[in-house]
């Protein structure tokens, strides 16, 4: 196996400059630098693996940083992503943020300092613009499900404007005009497009004629929870008739307080949900809701950086993938209708 | 801050030497080494990361290998350890292994090569004895959940036996006579656990008057689904009443059968799960089954890796973390009697 002594020697520079080249702590002329890189290429010289890191960003790892390892959606899809790197030899090594903007940068920088070729990565919360900064100072970077301002790299989006649009129509057609959504903030792009689709398709089949009562707070257990307390807040006559939320964390809380206080679905209310990666038609009753191809975001994130890995001059672009409406058990026609 | 000069000085040696020392590719007699390493501390001197992480191990960041993170359990035990984690300060890099021996022995190499300072490891098949080696070989290692045998190493188990009895003698004193129970292949120590277990409940309220339909596969939901087949294809006077189904994947397979074949839960059969980490509570109906302490399984483990990093010479331990049954909706007496 050829050392990095005979790299030197074929490219007729020291051994230091070699080393000092492999690391990126030296620059070189264009012509040396050629003639260190053709002596690599003709001697076949393998670095060893810290240092081919270091140099030539060929890790054969691609980095995964999404905000919760443990929500179903970001679990379905970092296995996703896991089966199609396995298809293509490639390992993958995952971060989870906890939603938290010094641990998005804290793993941002472990990739950027070359411990993988690629990063896919996914965050839960609006950005002040660091984010984007360093995420597009990372390199070949994917932004998967919610969007990430100020950022000229490609992105992978489930249809969410549409999905809001089934969910809507849904709900109108079966005679609903109250209603209540529980979603991201104002400032999650995934939130607004979920809320302008579900208003679009309410408008649609119902014309001004409906009265939504929006609570916003983050896509979680404790979020679907509060908006449960809020909807049993109202006297009866008052409660909005349906309930729209665009997460399955939103739906399990929802559900979990609704079943405690005895309120009845879909007799009493109705409901529809996003997302549909948990077990939603084992629910009692089974949940009607929006699919996201969740599978499918993780395939297609993983070919997009690849075909970026390998045309640094593609130009990014935004793909947004088709959703559906899985019609369940958990929608009825309004109680006084 | 101090340079690599600096250090050289202090310790009376040439900068190619602590340079060397540092990326571990020259042995030096044990005073020399020590007057780097004190030059080092008192001039609080600090390599770059990736050096440091060649030369000193201390890379801060603690590696986690699963099987799959889609599965609900190891998602929330996974999310435990990041919590853990981040509140120590330390960075966490996941690699799901899709329960595959040979994506199993790259990751445990990638460790071993300096990647992290601990690792947590998690396998859900039989080895035969190769992973052991590699776990062992690869130092600082805590194996949680399942068992490797051959190996020397810190373990951190949910009692398991305790599970299985308890869920035995539950079903035993709702009258149960003739059972099925759904679980990992016999080479699985938890797997193994759960049955012992399950089969000490049942005698001890029973006495010898059992009869158990064992049905063995990997905790997925396939497995699940096949274990509902294989009952429902029993005339229906010959089925058992109670099937107790040892993880929440191959329950959410099993019901998802039974539902779709109009067997109603638990008039015409009981069931009890184990996990309890989805969502068995909104189930229709809500499901008995006995619940890991999986968020503890997660600080347990990594308070063993990081006690262990701090005092080499501490003896292996196995600990067992206490379950609880959950009682629900899905247990009745049998339909006979």
């Amino acid at each position: 196996m050829a050392t990095l002594q005979d790299v030197a020697n074929a490219a007729g520079v020291s051994k230091t400059t070699v080393s000092r080249f492999l690391n990126g702590s030296l620059d070189l002329p264009l012509r040396t630098a050629d003639q260190i890189r053709a002596a690599i290429r003709d001697l076949d010289y393998r670095p060893n693996p810290h240092a081919r890191r270091l140099s030539l960003g060929r890790s054969d790892t691609i980095a995964l940083i999404v905000p919760d390892i443990s929500s179903p959606f970001f679990a379905t899809f970092v296995a996703a992503v896991e089966a199609e790197a396995d298809a293509r030899g490639l390992s993958l090594s995952l971060h989870a943020t906890l939603n938290r903007r010094d641990r998005e940068l804290s793993y941002i920088d472990t990739v950027a300092r070359g411990h993988a070729d690629g990063l896919i990565f996914i965050t839960n919360h609006a950005d002040d613009g660091e984010l984007g900064r360093r995420l597009q100072a990372a390199g070949n970077c994917i932004i998967v499900d919610e969007d990430v301002s100020g950022t000229d790299l490609p992105k992978v989006f489930s249809d969410n404007e549409q999905g809001g649009y089934l969910a809507g129509r849904h709900l109108a057609e079966a005679g609903h005009r109250h209603l209540m959504l529980i979603g991201g903030g104002e400032e999650m792009i995934s939130g607004e497009r979920r809320h302008a689709g579900f208003m679009r398709g309410l408008h649609e089949v119902a014309g001004p004629q409906v009265r939504i009562l929006r609570h916003q707070g983050t896509y979680t257990l404790e979020t679907g929870r509060a908006a449960a307390r809020r909807f049993l807040e109202s006297p009866v006559d008052q409660r909005p008739s349906a309930i729209f939320a665009t997460s399955d964390e939103l739906m399990i809380g929802l559900m979990e307080v609704l079943q405690t206080s005895g309120i009845r679905v879909p007799e009493e209310v109705s409901v529809v949900g996003f997302d549909d990666v948990g077990p939603l038609h084992l629910f009692a009753p089974a949940i009607t809701a929006v699919r996201q191809p969740v599978r499918d975001l993780g395939k297609s994130a993983l070919a997009l950086l690849l075909e970026r890995a390998a045309d640094g001059n593609k130009p990014p672009s935004e793909v947004l993938l088709p959703v559906t409406l899985i019609e369940r058990a958990s929608v009825a026609p309004p109680m006084s209708s």
